[in-house]
């Protein structure tokens, strides 16, 4: 939470973190600012002290908004002053800039940890430059487990309820397509609309588009609503000119935020429409035994991943190929269990072996439960995944209900 | 243009491109992949050659739809070796996994530009880790002006064309909004809906928001949809529970893009609903006369920033205050000219003052002119922008007509 996060400085010494970008798509800003339309930032965390926001004069008012300790640029680093220092050259003037800032700051021979999501290449060429400016600054980075990213691994009950509020916007998207496709019939085994012509995955996920942005959701990473084979393939997204034939299992895994790049939600249903084959229905029965079964398992300071484990014991019994028993199946559970979920989709913790992570589940935690079992070369897949948050006590609960039916019927 | 990629890569002495993050909202990785659900990837591209994505296998169908020349991490790199390597050590793990690419593509003693937009924090622990296994390779960082943001300047007509197919979108949606604002009546000077109660920014948004994604479009930095005072500073995006007042400007700054981070248009009209004051058409006039004199104006191979000053010159003619005169300045023309937009919305060229720009108009190149003039204190602003490609013969295009008209009539 973010009250821990100078107690996580601390412990990894860190004495400030630099965070660049804008304040919106941008996680490690947002964690700080909300979601502003202000495009082009700094924020510089100082350890003990509360966060200072850097904006651009145009933006003064945005900045303001966030509530944050705000400074322009231009009123206290004219960019103007810089280039000519630099004669011109841009980048060496933002170098000087930051040089002012950072002295000023008292923090130009510290540890300052990096962060905040933004173009590489600028990045690269910009931290360069400071490094040789301020040669007594260590700059720090982290592959997965940085303080700021340590402090946003458990959840304050306000991100909480950011994400359930998102989960209610997410499953009733779901329910108006499911309800979408209930009110369509078949024609030769093909859902059609009603003149006759086939619904498409194109169709249905631009409907899917709609009801998202009139409930203020964006859908930045897309939506996986797959049919048959790709179905068997996690995350093969769909084509958009495919019909939907009866009987088939379709995987729609639909993964929201709040618009402008704030808390996601991550939630997934296989369907098949009108009848499901007696080996489609055995196997979702399997999945959906597991999910309850590791719904009901979590606990407290346990490593995630003897979940993802423990899964691959539970589908090896049931007679299943598994990636623990083989991490090159294509068939079979050939996926993860499950990951945390915040202001990015895919965050701390994760419960894959592939990761290396270590993450142990402790109250405050928000991830997804997400088993399956995968056969492209049967023209099938099934997932079924809800989020869940441990809460205080360390019991779970699922952010956001909804039926786990396999088949959806169709108009006669 | 990206056929002018080697070219450009030879003179600035860059022997390969490390492009890193996911294939969409990631425009330097969209420039050479096209929007997929591929969340997380690294293309390659060596000078001469054809550039290579690695993929993560549950993404093989994803990444084989780019067309490109593909390469799994797992069956080529399995990470979990390289974690044995590494002791368990993730980041290391991902280093050592690096090290063996670049050398394999025989860049492990060259000059790599880096690019793509992803985790600062992340990619400047890994760039390290690498660096520091190979020793001999040149990292090459850029601020403005890498090689890839050099071929990205010149659009490729394939590029105009999806820039232009944005603008249709995007002046529909604004054609929506004015019918929408049109069918309402006011009470006591607000904009009221049957009932009579207020119309909100917030409710104008939220449709603006669903026709955007009704065509398919993205809106990822949101709408300036901003009304009296707020019109007067450029970058305020209106507060959401303000009423649209009858007479005020409102200034409606539009920039979706294709769904998944796709190419951007950008679009400014300032209405007045119902009535206009003498002194707000005054300036509406001015501005739209400035507007029409550069349009007209632009040659190929002069300075962008020149235009600026052009601008300038015109504003102070009328009798305006600008922002060459006193860069401080927060009322009369207070912002430049305008900026490239193709995959980023502001991206080169630019004709600002303060960015230190050298920037040179050329045939293919996607810019756009927005004048304005802002009176906060007096509770106005107005700007009208639109999006133009200069064609091969030099000619300045504006890309998606819509009428310059202030005052939108309201319903009796």
């Amino acid at each position: 939470m973010k009250k821990d996060l100078d107690r996580i400085m601390q412990k990894q010494g860190i004495d400030a973190l630099w965070v660049n970008g804008a304040a919106q798509n941008n996680p490690d800003m947002v964690y700080f600012t909300g979601i502003h339309h202000v495009s082009s930032a700094d924020l510089i965390k100082i350890r003990g002290q509360e966060p200072v926001l850097f904006y651009n004069s145009m933006e003064r008012e945005e900045a303001a908004k966030t509530g944050l300790q705000v400074m322009g640029y231009e009123e206290n680093y004219p960019i103007r002053k810089y280039l000519q220092l630099a004669n011109g050259n841009t980048l060496q003037a933002v170098a000087l800039r930051y040089k002012d800032i950072f002295t000023d700051f008292g923090v130009n021979e510290k540890k300052i940890g990096i962060a905040g999501k933004n173009d590489l290449c600028a990045a690269y060429a910009v931290t360069k430059a400071v490094q040789e400016l301020l040669p007594k600054v260590e700059f720090v980075g982290c592959f997965m487990e940085s303080a700021l990213k340590t402090a946003r691994l458990i959840k304050s009950p306000d991100e909480v309820e950011h994400i359930r509020r998102m989960g209610r916007i997410t499953t009733e998207v779901v329910g108006n397509t499911a309800d979408f496709l209930s009110s369509h019939a078949a024609k030769q085994n093909i859902l059609v609309d009603d003149k006759g012509s086939p619904i498409t995955i194109g169709l249905v996920k631009a409907m899917i588009r709609r009801w998202l942005a009139e409930k203020g959701a964006d859908n930045p990473e897309d939506t996986i609503f797959s049919i048959g084979r790709d179905a068997g393939i996690p995350h093969s997204s769909g084509n958009d000119q495919d019909y939907l034939e009866l009987g088939k299992t379709i995987v729609f895994d639909i993964f929201p935020c709040e618009a402008g790049g704030g808390y996601f939600y991550d939630f997934t249903r296989t369907w098949c429409l009108g009848h499901a084959s007696d080996e489609i229905q055995k196997v979702y029965q399997d999945v959906f035994a597991v999910h309850q079964k590791m719904v009901d398992s979590f606990k407290a300071n346990t490593a995630f991943r003897d979940y993802q484990s423990e899964t691959c014991h539970l589908f090896r019994e049931s007679g299943y190929l598994t990636i623990e028993d083989d991490p090159e199946i294509t068939e079979g559970y050939v996926h993860s269990l499950g990951h945390g979920l915040g202001l990015d989709v895919h965050e701390n913790p994760f419960s894959g072996m592939g990761s290396g992570s270590q993450d142990v589940l402790e109250p405050g935690m928000v991830f997804t439960v997400e088993p399956g079992l995968y056969y492209p070369s049967k023209g099938f897949g099934v997932r079924i995944e809800d989020t869940v948050t441990m809460n205080e006590q360390g019991k779970i609960e699922i952010l956001a209900d909804f039926p786990y039916q396999l088949v959806l019927p169709v108009r006669e």
